[in-house]
């Protein structure tokens, strides 16, 4: 065996044919679909670590994976090798050399995830993979006021899956922003709601979303959410947002 | 039956697992799955007439259909009513009652259609159902000098199919806009050919396309183009680009 390398990969992936990000026996999964181009290309089986699992039908622009390698090649002969052996729902965008001690999750230092709203009478057939309908009208102004209270260092677990591994579920939420714009290609309003966070637990993005989304129709109000947030309570909450919406954009590093 | 009325629908389908717009047994196409919910919805055998066709994989984002109903409803509620018997990928996005005279197809004026291309050493998933991919550079100022060229009008039997069944192959072009921007959500450049015409042939926009691309590439020269577009000739014109990168954006009307 040559020489060890660790290689960062940039990932993108339409979700909508994934069982998540983690690998699953007799599921197809993102890591799951990596590990076997990899490991043959390696003859070995090799380990990919992601940056975090992504859950079934979430999305992914920028997803990071790191992998040591025994056999490497030039990044860019590294990118095509594993491409081509990729169906064309998940690709790698770019492949970096990166020291010995990078790795994909332990040195990732926050997440953003963008989730997605077409909110319209109609869902367009360009969104309805990647983004979820809203048929009644929103109260954007309401909604950018309750984006304020989810803003900083708090226990989420009222806002996650009661299957969440993590046991700190203590996490700081950095930026919160509600965005809407013309979509030209769908005919659609689309709203997004971009969360950055130290990280995430499991569903906390499609929970607050579901909650903004239940205030933006007026269903609870900002006491309810600044209640849910500071008491962890789950049944304040709105419901979980569905999993098509949701993509990760980019993970940061130091 | 009660009285007749005439309705104008605007429609949306992501082209990629129809086989075209026009009705054929046994195949899958969007005029097909219209006729069989309308025909339902009026208990008779409904014709629904389009703009045009579109070929296999090839999207639209503002198709138009026209037909004639015994058993109208409200807009509002016939578009509700269509959509809940269509699959995910056709969406009737606007219904509109029009005069007796309107015909999607002869009251037609014009046609915009845009030919999509990701100009990049990978394709991203969110655009691999919706444009070509070109991992070779571009020459974008030699692509936006050929595509005067095409403007005007001409005989384009060189750069249609010879299964087109339209006798008069005189089209004029009245817009061809070459345009370039950075996909966030691909990571990647987007490369747009927009064509404006008072009508097409098959595979028209798609020889254009490829024989821009060609030119871009440095493969053919100016001096071809122009023999291709005022002798007519096939062998001149550049290869015909594959149909997921077409889009039929808009049909204009009085």
């Amino acid at each position: 065996m040559g020489p060890r390398m660790n290689f960062k990969l940039t990932l993108q992936y339409d979700g909508t044919d994934f069982h998540g990000w983690q690998m699953q026996s007799n599921q197809r999964t993102v890591q799951g679909e990596l590990t076997r181009v990899l490991s043959l290309m390696e003859k070995r089986d090799v380990i990919v670590h992601g940056s975090g699992r992504t859950d079934a039908g979430v999305h992914a622009e920028g997803q990071i994976a790191s992998v040591q390698l025994h056999r490497p090649n030039t990044p860019e002969k590294l990118r095509s090798a594993i491409n081509g052996n990729l169906e064309r729902d998940v690709r790698v965008l770019e492949v970096e050399e990166e020291n010995d001690d990078f790795h994909a999750r332990f040195s990732a230092r926050g997440k953003t995830y963008v989730y997605r709203v077409v909110n319209a009478s109609v869902m367009s057939p360009f969104w309805v993979r990647y983004a979820h309908q809203e048929a009644r009208r929103l109260d954007l102004e309401k909604m950018r006021a309750g984006a304020q209270l989810f803003l900083g260092e708090h226990d989420w677990t009222g806002f996650s899956s009661a299957q969440t591994e993590a046991e700190n579920k203590v996490r700081t939420i950095t930026d919160l922003q509600i965005t809407e714009r013309w979509d030209d290609r769908g005919l659609c309003n689309l709203l997004e709601i971009t969360v950055t966070a130290d990280g995430f637990l499991r569903y906390m993005v499609r929970s607050i979303a579901g909650t903004l989304l239940a205030l933006a129709r007026h269903e609870i109000d900002e006491a309810t959410i600044s209640r849910a947030v500071s008491r962890g309570e789950r049944s304040l909450a709105g419901a979980t947002a569905p999993a098509c919406g949701l993509t990760l954009l980019r993970v940061q590093y130091d």
